[in-house]
């Protein structure tokens, strides 16, 4: 009997996780993303729009772009997304194009997240799994502004 | 008397144009794209989706980064990007992070332009000018997929 066991969420998360950490450790906003395809990690990106001085250097786009790369092909339509905080508009208008199978996503963004949207973003066929490993994905943000106000403060 | 002569629009929609039929010349959907700062041109890109296997590598995308390297900064204040077509979600999100003190553009998009959403997307100091050569840029549009279906049916 063959028996497949689907990775529960939470492994991939934990991944998108250390990326935030690499982030974080840069005094980048602390943003990582992993891409998931059969089982396995192929692309792994953390926001860099400081170090690249570049806004549009966000975890989940550079993620795509790495998927892509490895897989030759722009569609990732037999992979899943995961990112620690949700899209912003732009990620999610990207994510739109790429056609992802599958969104997961950690703390939700009160204030950019692309649900705040009356339009679907995403591709119809995209779905969707969010609050994986919520209470992490809050903390690492919610601790590095708390961060930088004390040393604006200071 | 010192006498400030604006540009007008044209001259750099002429530019982005040009950079449309690098695309169209590469099998690429043709969109070309620059960015404007003190009259000079700072970035110019075309459509590389197809070459570079990234559906991220749209024209506006391109000009943003290109233009944030030549500055050494990640915001475009001061800067107008000039694009043949409408951007989409994605692209006019990237324009939101950039700040982007205008942006013009030549033909709708009327199936994937940002317009279609009924929030607004772009940053809010953000000044729009539309259809500069809409003629021009609809058309090198319209040529392509004409010539594209020609290609499937022949």
């Amino acid at each position: 009997m063959i028996m497949t066991v689907e990775f529960p969420d939470e492994i991939f998360m934990k991944a998108a996780l250390d990326e935030a950490q690499k982030a974080r450790d840069k005094g980048e906003v602390p943003v990582g993303a992993v891409v998931v395809c059969n089982d396995s990690i192929i692309a792994r990106a953390h926001n860099l729009t400081e170090t690249l001085n570049d806004c549009t250097a966000h975890a989940e786009m550079q993620a795509i772009t790495a998927a892509s790369t490895y897989l030759g092909g722009k569609y990732l339509d037999k992979c899943s997304l995961y990112v620690t905080l949700e899209p912003c508009t732009m990620c999610a208008g990207a994510l739109f194009w790429s056609r992802v199978d599958k969104l997961v996503y950690g703390a939700d963004d009160e204030k950019r997240g692309y649900t705040l949207n009356k339009n679907r973003i995403l591709h119809r066929k995209t779905k969707v799994v969010k609050n994986v490993m919520e209470k992490e994905c809050h903390l690492i943000i919610k601790d590095f502004f708390k961060m930088k106000r004390k040393d604006l403060s200071d």
